[in-house]
């Protein structure tokens, strides 16, 4: 990999950078073109039913795109959805080289792309700061590779592991920097989902209130966010008509024995089912494809127990709550050897507390 | 403050971190003498009855010492101790300017180095990275100040807050690389204290037994390293004669009740008194300023309530042992006003770990 590549390609991926809240359930992705050094076109996925990022560049580029060399964040598309190829319209304007920094995960269509510039006498080349694109679309790739959606557990706790007194009191454990950190990763989910005990306690909305671009810190218009769905399990129908979540009732799902005044109010109902089989649900029939769970303890045990987390993001606030304070989870082990196992992979100070981030280690039985 | 000044105060900030381990209970400090831009004198303080950092730079630079320029990470020694004062030394070389991170802590002497430095004519600064110098010599520089010994608590817990299985398993739950990082603790630290149901689960030696260079990462050769006391708390007499760490005898320090055997094997025994009394103890009959708290949850509890611990270091491992292990502490807290808080300082990813740095924040009782 050339540094230019890398330079110019970062470029791209801020451009996918700044989409990422409102272009669901498509990916996130920016281009630009290059030419003599120079970026010529920039663009950036428009919302559903808009155009893709390549087709704002080379709008912007004009004729000056030929014999350019265009960067993009994941491999231009190749069949006729919504807008017609993005790979066809690069051979159109005569771009010399494009750079891909991932291919599309759908392996039925990765590579169709490039192949179609390859065809056209087009130079490529794949995997210019790959990782990072991936990071920016996880639900998507992993959805388009075949998999369920990407789910986000987030808990807060103290260092001592406490979510709450044995009240329940929990307000606030964490500082106010962590919850506005909390905003970012419901913003680019789907769906956020929680238990009915997580509503009856505090009320939450679990939507997104107040946004900040990840790289300026400015405040996001939310006008141009995609609010998740807000999902709640409430296996024996006790979300109570009065929640304030239920103020939205168009974007809530509730999983749950039938209920006709929430039909009458809007609100999805969902069968009760598994964990997983929902998931699946909320990928084929939503098109949701990065889920955040924030929950409690007992739904946080569960979709760890199933298998289903891919990520933990775990916020730790720099107090002791003490032992007769509740606990973050409900895992009864006797031996060491059973312990739920991660991978940190991320380690940040946000404002006074820690935020974690953790893949879960899949352990082979013995 | 210039950037020059910052440049060389930070070379001697390196050669006082190179002697830390081995000064003890002097302060470690560093000197380097600087003449038209060229280090010619470079010093750090000996093991004690050794030589100032400041005269073994002097010594390096001979007569071209004249007219040069000091940086030294203490205040130059006013007093006639083990040694000439060092600032008579720096007259004497006719040194042009001393410029100094920080004054001595002993309000009672501070100033007086600088004093006859000024006095004989010689520019000095104060003040150039004083955080840094002091962060060197915590303990030094808290009971010179007139307090206690400066206590760090070191805790290892799994990120739902457990130090152990219910049935005392507990090895290990951090990696290789927080263990190793434990050792530096140990190594600043004037003693290592614990209590004894530490020594009777684990037979813990408490010693330091590899050590590497924080700047370079090689090996330190341990003929060089002060070994601290290794203290148990051990109220009701239950040490077994049988413990590891009673192989070397003479520089383990239990707090008791009178025990002839523990006297035949050549182990100091302490009246049974409060931390608080415990400390001053330390401190005035042993000359120990740092303490290193490693303990399970009894201990540490009791610490924090006493208000006696100055820094909190835990290492979080990556991983769940569920709500049945054992608590990190025993407070019990009916309400969140009443939880020990933390101010957070230093976050770091050692291995597959997180290790944590923190000041406990006193509240004033309303």
């Amino acid at each position: 990999m050339s540094n230019q590549d890398a330079r110019w390609m970062r470029e791209a991926l801020h451009l996918a950078r700044s989409a990422q809240y409102r272009t669901r359930p498509n990916p996130a992705v920016g281009c630009v073109i290059v030419k003599d050094a120079q970026i010529i076109g920039r663009g950036a996925t428009a919302p559903v039913g808009g155009s893709h990022a390549e087709v704002f560049a080379l709008a912007q580029a004009g004729e000056h795109a030929q014999d350019a060399t265009a960067y993009v964040t994941l491999e231009p598309c190749a069949h006729y959805g919504r807008t017609p190829p993005c790979a066809e319209a690069l051979v159109k304007a005569k771009i010399a080289r494009v750079v891909i920094a991932t291919l599309d995960p759908n392996p039925l269509v990765a590579g169709k792309g490039q192949q179609i510039l390859e065809h056209a006498g087009i130079y490529t080349t794949v995997g210019i700061l790959e990782k990072e694109s991936l990071e920016l679309n996880q639900g998507f790739m992993k959805v388009m590779s075949g998999g369920l959606p990407y789910v986000r557990l987030k808990v807060a706790a103290s260092l001592d592991g406490r979510t709450a007194m044995a009240s329940g009191e929990s307000k606030w454990i964490t500082g106010v920097e962590a919850r506005q950190d909390v905003q970012h990763w419901r913003a680019i989910s789907g769906a956020v989902m929680t238990g009915v005990d997580t509503i009856l306690a505090d009320d939450a909305q679990l939507n997104v209130r107040q946004l900040m671009d990840t790289e300026t810190g400015e405040n996001i218009d939310l006008a141009q966010v995609v609010q998740p769905y807000r999902v709640v399990l409430d296996r024996q129908g006790r979300l109570p008509l009065s929640a304030q979540l239920l103020n939205q009732p168009n974007t809530v799902m509730v999983m749950t024995p039938y209920r006709a005044e929430l039909e009458a109010l809007g609100v999805i109902q969902l069968p009760v089912q598994s964990l997983s089989v929902l998931l699946q649900t909320l990928k084929s029939q939503y098109q949701i494809y990065d889920v955040l769970v924030e929950s409690g303890a007992t739904l946080a045990t569960s979709f760890l127990r199933d298998g289903l987390v891919d990520e933990l993001i775990q916020y730790i606030a720099p107090k002791y709550l003490g032992q007769s304070a509740r606990a973050l989870n409900q895992f009864d082990f006797d031996a060491m050897r059973q312990s739920v196992d991660f991978e940190l992979f991320d380690v940040k100070q946000i404002g006074s507390d820690v935020r974690l981030r953790l893949r879960p280690i899949v352990k082979i039985p013995v």
